[in-house]
């Protein structure tokens, strides 16, 4: 269910201690020469819909509106970004999860469609979870999803930026959006990458103008099909509805 | 242009001194009984997109996504409603149009389409205003085409709260999200008003659970149309749009 | 009653449910060559005076002494200006409003003497209402008093900046402040304004340099009076005292 | 001069390295049972004045209004009293003085008129003057004129709370306002002081209400009298327009 | 070397291009019945000392006294626990490196010891790095040096908490401050993981007296010892050595 | 007993009326020539340490790791210097405090060991205090043990900076890091002080690279000796353990 599509009455009816409200976070970003801006929103909020359709018959799910903007400062300087900074992004969601809780609510996903957002997600969560006192996690759709997504995935294991997986589900969802002319310029990334250089355990403050310096991307969007992104779509609902339904987690103590 | 739709170098290649960038502010919150919490998003995007479509052969229009949160205390109270604080509203609103500037654009309208914005946008306008040096101006769309919507309203003069006009284009634009049936219970308010108690001159803190007690509206849904509702639409972007294209206004010195 | 004035045993000893706490908010800031920049303070905190005579026979009224410092952004590039920014004006109010409330008062006015302070108080008086739960409200005096002032004033409907209504008042209050000699180089503004070009509905970031070059006035000073300031300055306190007295509004849910 | 008499070319005319701007802060607060919350409004705000009409013949002072709400905790629970928080007090203070030298002036006189200023305003004059780079300084009259005071008062050596001095002073500048037959009701404090039982270089939170139970006052009034207090303040201008004359102070590097 | 060791002009003497300053970031908070609350705190001061000493001879390595508070929330009701809320960790965190800055350096590792952290030092990084402009990176000790501790560990394959390889460490550094007589009762968690019931893909918000809900810890110290414990810390300062060595990562673009 | 070194089982076992926790609050900065940087957190840290084991017989105390950044901004341009800015500070101190108390203790010295932090630990003693609602006191222990300093220094009254008294304790503590061939070049300072020019009762913002441009020092340390420093550390010991046993202080009502 969208948040926004009910009537108050309607979430007010709602069983508060059943119902999972799902806020998609996303961001508003430079996507290669081939991508528009709005793919991280497009794709969580498709992501989400769909996991609440899945899971609806079991369990109610209550999904917001996507918090559009997040953490891009990575991707400022090639155009077409807007970014939160931390605090601000910290503030919204701060007000968004008191909200949902003076609503009656107490079980909160916070769900991540934009590698940028981790780990902030991951600080404020905890944050919010021991100052509002409820059961709130986050995940990363592709993340959640790894394996599904690395079955179907040929170029790459993962979702990169602007990749055969970004694609191909910007594909599926939105052709009229995607230039597929420019798919041959928008392979990337031409320099090393952080953990090619120091290995998996370290972050580091990196913009995408450096770590790729002609595209701004990441992964190969040639190797791109609209079949693989509704597979990769359905995957990710799939995968969230079965956390979203999964009553051991959900009624964990905290 | 939708923001969104748009690669980063559609974005990039605008003419930076003639785009106005539009960023539409509205809110999650209870509308009577009949109405989806999400009205007005649904009209403040929908606004913004045609007073763009009419604009942008004119000069370019870049519509971001809506800001669907903004300041709904007021009806916190009534279930179903997401709220911002005055100081998070400001936060957000501040790194967006900071991100603004830094990609290149001077002119920004926010168009407002919640009444519990209004003071809000006017603060932060001058304070953004001053802050980035930017054409920084506000507006509520209802406020911009008032005497357009007193030709077009019959129960009312401007706009109320789930009245006769939301409702209308609610009815024009998402007629599955409305419920009829509801119509007779969602007249409002019961209780006089600040302004039929003290005058049009004061402002005061009052929630909308005081205002109408028992349906939380302002205004008669029984009075709307889908016509009337595509009507106002249109009278809105017309007016917008007029205002977009004002180019004394976009050029005044400040 | 003036708060600064009484023992601290005699604000305790007030009837708490009945006193209304008045905080004028004024700024310091140019006034034209005419006027001295403490033209708001010295308007704002007298009529909160007389409100207070005219009203206390009925109901205590306690006036607190005046913020003299408000959002004046505007006028800094013109001199003799000091402003606070937003968050800053926003943290004072909520600090002396607590302090109100926890001495126990519950009705609070905040009443506006400066035209770039409108807004701000608007979105404050909800904040502080909301999170305090109390009685709040805001008024600017020249705006209570509409109806009266226009039958006062000749050259204009209500007051401009360092005009015939403010300058009539000064008139009356501070006489040796006032430069008569400047009067002919006062009269403003040179430029049109933003209702002039973009119609009332519009509220953009301006300062007064830019709206009266020359001058930085709205108004002309050579038609003021000292008796027509005295007949204002009245015609403000009857307004608001009327306003204070109303039970009606006092009283009313919220 | 005073800023607010001026008119704002005056205040721009003025030799901006020359001039010193003070800035009176004081409290409006629980003052026992025979003075007016607004005591320390009325002294500073009088002795900034005196400084200033000693000190124009020879170097030019402009005296803002004062900052008439400061850190007044510990009279809360006393009644009639007014306080911001420090991170409140540390804004205006950084807002009033950032106007100031957006103004062109470079010396900044933070006068303090309350002893629960004092910490406070030593922490807020070092983050100003760093920040704003800029020669501030911070005093508070009774310690400045520490020497003249002891010579002229009988009771005490220094300005307690309610005491022999400032009700000697405000019995000079506001009979009417003083209740004599209060005074002997009006003697503290009933309590030892921290100085009393742990010496003079701690520091701790203590309300008033625990310091002098049941009249919270340090000191005596019944030793008062008009003529002491029209000495003190003019030993506290003497003493301060010393220092604004001190071209060696206000020329330091710093 | 450590910065508080050092004098100010040893420290202005350094090679500003090529130093690396290393900021520890710990916890003080419960850990489990037999080691002490200080843990992390040794822990990461002894392993940022031992990097510094293994890679002075090749390059300047500036160890700054550890942060000794982090976000401990999820330790708070154990008890013996101090922990800053989200916001405070990055105003210190960004004080601390705007100083670095300030004096000189522009290469920072932000070298956390505290599970708790990791993702808050994550985004923290990322807003630190972007608004100093600086080559900023943050990692684990023991995600970093991962392969050489699972090859030391027994029990376990990482580091947990209380566990073999703090407690290992612990008798390696301070033997005097662990309790063996403790180990027995010190085995945890006895409740399922989030990893567990979710997956490695979700962070939630959970207390450790919900996650170990008799022992507040993760792991068996019955399987340490203090030659463990001394290879830990050589493999953690062996691996952090190289990355500080690592040319190719501190000269990359940003 | 230190804090770090306990079991939280130990903590959590202590009398909670009874123990005060000591927060030492130091600084990193430049000290002349011949010191470290780290001489605030050294001395402040180990005369808590004397303080506790002297008290301990007779009352619990508690010494938390030293707060090792404090208010340096006046070191900054001389180098080795890191500072946090007020509202940082504040915040440390505030979490802190607040976990303190969530642990159940409610007695709090933050025992000052830095100039430069003296009025901004008055502020938030006072701010604490009142919010936290404890017993919280502050002092700095050269001026709590200003007799017994005055009778054991040669060269001047009580501590300058990297000075004799500083210079001795030092030599007492740590005197592989003390350069004795700088003594001579380290004598300070060469420009008037403040209260040379001023008196007693300014406080200006003034670094001290302008207070002693040479050395950046206040005072002689070729009288310093490792045995006045050893008389110094006990004397401020000794002094500190009278005020923690005072009980008629840590009882007081407040």
């Amino acid at each position: 269910m969208q948040w926004a599509d009910l009537k108050a009455d309607e979430i007010s009816g709602l069983p508060k201690d059943e119902t999972i409200v799902v806020v998609p976070v996303a961001s508003l970003e430079h996507h290669g020469p081939h991508l528009p801006t709005g793919v991280d929103i497009v794709l969580t909020s498709e992501i989400a819909r769909r996991t609440a359709v899945l899971t609806d018959p079991h369990r109610p799910v209550l999904v917001t509106p996507a918090v559009w903007s997040g953490l891009a400062e990575m991707h400022m300087s090639l155009g077409g970004t807007i970014t939160l900074d931390l605090d601000t992004l910290h503030a919204v969601l701060r007000s968004i999860c008191r909200s949902i809780v003076r609503q009656g609510f107490g079980k909160v996903l916070l769900l991540n469609g934009h590698g940028g957002n981790i780990a902030a997600l991951g600080a404020i969560t905890n944050e919010i979870g021991s100052t509002l006192d409820i059961a709130i996690a986050t995940t990363s759709y592709w993340e959640h999803a790894a394996e599904r997504f690395a079955a179907i995935l040929e170029d790459q294991d993962t979702i990169g930026h602007a990749c055969e997986g970004e694609t191909s589900m910007m594909l599926a969802l939105a052709e009229g959006l995607v230039d597929r002319d420019k798919f041959g310029q928008a392979i990337g990334p031409d320099n090393p990458t952080v953990a090619d250089i120091a290995g998996p355990a370290v972050l580091r403050w990196r913009s995408f103008a450096a770590r790729s310096t002609v595209t701004g991307t990441l992964g190969n969007p040639t190797r791109a099909s609209a079949g693989k992104g509704e597979r990769l779509l359905d995957a990710a609902a799939e995968s969230l509805s079965a956390f979203l339904r999964n009553d051991a987690f959900w009624n964990m103590s905290y």
